[in-house]
C-alpha cells in the first residue's frame, strides 16, 4: 500500500550475486543448488534459470510444492523428513526428481514402506553445528544409516548434506576460512569411503568468501541472493552487494532523545538483531540515498508491532524529517522478505512471492 | 498445510477473555476500544460485537480498511498520521467515523488542508513509555497543540491517547498496579483542564490486572483476547488464560544433547523472546498436553527459519518422540498470529485472518 513500508529490490545486484555463485561452482566443476527460501519467488527463479540452475533447495513441502508447480523438477528439501506431511511428499514424488533429508532409520523405514513413488535421500550430517544430523564423527552411525538405505527399495541414497550454520558466528573472512577448511577437512573421510555419493554443503558465509570447495560436489547457499547487515557483519559481503532495502516513512520525531519513530515494526522487519560495534541490540541500519554507504549510529534501536525507533547521532538530527522516507538495510533479508511478501525493483516494478498459506 | 505448524486457538478462551474486559468496562463505565493488531480476523471481531462493542482500535491504515471493509464504522488508527497515506484515510474518512493521532502542528495542518471529509483526532501523549506522543509533562506544547486542532475546521479534537507500553517491564501484579496507579496520576491535569476530551489508555498488563482506571474514559488493549507466554511472565494473566498455543511436529531427536527439533521456525513463532528464570533467552515454553501446565524447563532455546530447537529436562526426554505433535505457547501472540494468517479452533475449524498484502 502507498506511504506504507516497502522491500525494495535492486534486480542488477541480485543478478550479479547470482551470476558470481553460478560462475564459482561452474568454475570448481560443482553443482549449484541454490536455497529459495530466502526469495520464494517463481520470477526471480527464472533469474537463476538464466545462469543455468536447474536444481534447487526448498526449506518446507509447501515451498517445494510451490516450485514444482512453476516448473522447478529437482529439488531437495533441507529440512528433516516429516512422515507427517507424507500425502503431499508422496504427491510431489509423483511429479519431480524429490529429495529429502533423513538422519534416522525408523523413519526411511516408515518413507520406504509407504512410498509409491521413488524419492533421492541425503543423510544429514552434522559438521558440528549443532542443529539435526548425524555428527561427522559418529561413523559408525553414518555406515549404518548408509547401509539401511541402500536396502530401502523406494529411496534411492544420493549422499550427504550438511549445514555449516556456526559460521553465522564467525566475524572476517579469516574466521570464515578457518572454518570452511577445517569443516571440508572433517568431511573428507565421507569423501573417500564413497566417492561415488554427492557431499553437499552450503552456507552463505562460506561459499560466498571460498574459491574452493575440497571434497564438496554441491554448494546450496541461498541467503546471498539478497546479502543483509547480519552477512555484512559477519564478512560475506561488501554493503554495496546488499539488494534489499527497506523504505519507511518517519511519522515522529523526538530532538530531546536523537530519535525518529518510523512506520516499519516487527511485522516488517521481523524481530530478528545483531549487536552493533558498541555491543548494543540493533534491528536495522540507515544507509545514506545517495552514496549508498551505511550511516555509522543511525541504526534501529526498537521495534515494536508496527512503529520502529531510529536513534540518530546528533550531527544527523536536522537530516531527517517528519514525512521523508528513509532507506534501511535490514539485519535478515530471508525473514523480511518472508514477512513482506513482495518486491518493489528500482524501476517500480512489483515481484511477488509465493502465498502465505 | 497438513503435518506442518498449526496455530490452535482455544475459542471458549478467547471468548471468556473478551466477555471479562468488556465487562470491566461496563463495570466502570467507560468505552472499551479493543485493539485489533491481535487477532487481525473478521470473524473473530464478530466475538466483540457479542459483548456490545461498537468502536475499535487498529495500528495501520491497511488494517483500518479491512476491518471497515467488514462493516466497522467506529475506527482509532492508533498510529501516528502519515500523510503518505493520505488518499486511502481520505476514502476511509468519507465512509467510517475515522480518528487519527496527531503529535506535531505540521501534519495536523496538512491533513486539514487536503481532508474533504471530518476526521477525529487523539493528541498522542507519551506518559514516560518513550516512543511517540508529547510528553504529559510538556502541558505548554499540549496545550498549543490543543488550540490548534481546535481551529481546524476538518479535525474534530476527540480526546488524548497514551500507551503504557512500558508495563511490559513489570514483573508481578504489585509492579503492574504501581505503574497504573502513577501513570493515571499523571494523566489527571488532562482530565480536570479538558473535562469533556477523552481520555483513552490502554496496554494489555495494566487493563489486565486493574479494576477501575481513574480518569480514563476508554481502555484499548488488544492482546488480552488471546494472552502469551511474555504476558504470563509479566504477570497480566494465568497459564490457562492463554487462548492460542502452537502445535508441531519433532522431526528430530538428540539424545546427547536433550533436544528435540521441531518444524515450527522464525517464520512461525517470530523471532520475540523472553528471558527464562535462569536468565536464558527463549522463543516458546511447552506445555503438558493434557493438564495444559507449563513443562519445567522444556523451551525453545534456538529458531531458524523452519527450525526450532527444543531443549528438555532429562527426565523427560523420553516422553518425546520423532512424529509427535508438541503443544507450545509462543512468546508473543501478535506476531505469531501475524505469521501464522489462521487459527485453527479446538474443533478443526479454520478461521482466517486478514490477507498479508
Amino acid at each position: 500500500m502507498k506511504g506504507s513500508p516497502t522491500l525494495i529490490l535492486n534486480e542488477q545486484k541480485a543478478k550479479s550475486n547470482i551470476k558470481k555463485m553460478a560462475t564459482k561452482a561452474r568454475m570448481n566443476n560443482i553443482d549449484f543448488r541454490p536455497h529459495f527460501k530466502t526469495h520464494q519467488s517463481s520470477e526471480i527463479s527464472n533469474w537463476f534459470k538464466d545462469e543455468g540452475v536447474d536444481r534447487i533447495t526448498c526449506s518446507s513441502v509447501k515451498m517445494a510444492k510451490y516450485f514444482a508447480d512453476q516448473g522447478w523438477n529437482d529439488i531437495t528439501i533441507a529440512f528433516p523428513a516429516n512422515a507427517l506431511e507424507f500425502e503431499t511428499i508422496q504427491e510431489l514424488a509423483s511429479k519431480i526428481n524429490l529429495h529429502l533429508i533423513f538422519e534416522d532409520q525408523d523413519v526411511c523405514s516408515l518413507f520406504n514402506q509407504k512410498l509409491k513413488a521413488k524419492i533421492g535421500a541425503f543423510i544429514t550430517i552434522d559438521n558440528d553445528y549443532g542443529r539435526t544430523g548425524i555428527h561427522i564423527l559418529n561413523k559408525k552411525r553414518i555406515v549404518k544409516l548408509v547401509n539401511h538405505i541402500e536396502s530401502c527399495e523406494n529411496i534411492e541414497l544420493k549422499g550427504f548434506l550438511t549445514h555449516t550454520g556456526h559460521s553465522y558466528k564467525c566475524r572476517g573472512k579469516d574466521e570464515i576460512m578457518s572454518l570452511h577448511h577445517s569443516s571440508l577437512k572433517n568431511l573428507q573421510w565421507l569423501k573417500d569411503e564413497y566417492p561415488n555419493l554427492t557431499l553437499s554443503i552450503g552456507d552463505t558465509p562460506t561459499c560466498s568468501v571460498a574459491d574452493s570447495f575440497g571434497p564438496a560436489d554441491e554448494i546450496r547457499p541461498g541467503n546471498f541472493i539478497f546479502y543483509d547487515l547480519m552477512q555484512w557483519q559477519i564478512g560475506s559481503c561488501d554493503i554495496n552487494e546488499i539488494a534489499v532495502i527497506m523504505r519507511c516513512p518517519i511519522v515522529s520525531k523526538h530532538p530531546s532523545r536523537n530519535e525518529l519513530v518510523i512506520y516499519g515494526g516487527a511485522v516488517h522487519f521481523s524481530k530478528d538483531s545483531i549487536l552493533d560495534a558498541s555491543n548494543k541490540k540493533i534491528f536495522g541500519q540507515l544507509i545514506n540515498q545517495n552514496s549508498g554507504e551505511l550511516i555509522e549510529g543511525a541504526t534501529i534501536t526498537r521495534l515494536s508491532q508496527e512503529h520502529g525507533v531510529i536513534h540518530l547521532p546528533t550531527h544527523q538530527f536536522e537530516n531527517f524529517n517528519v514525512g521523508d522516507l528513509v532507506n534501511i538495510i535490514p539485519i535478515h533479508s530471508c525473514l523480511t522478505a518472508n514477512l513482506m511478501k513482495e518486491y518493489e525493483t528500482s524501476d517500480g516494478r512489483i515481484i511477488k512471492m509465493m502465498p502465505y498459506i
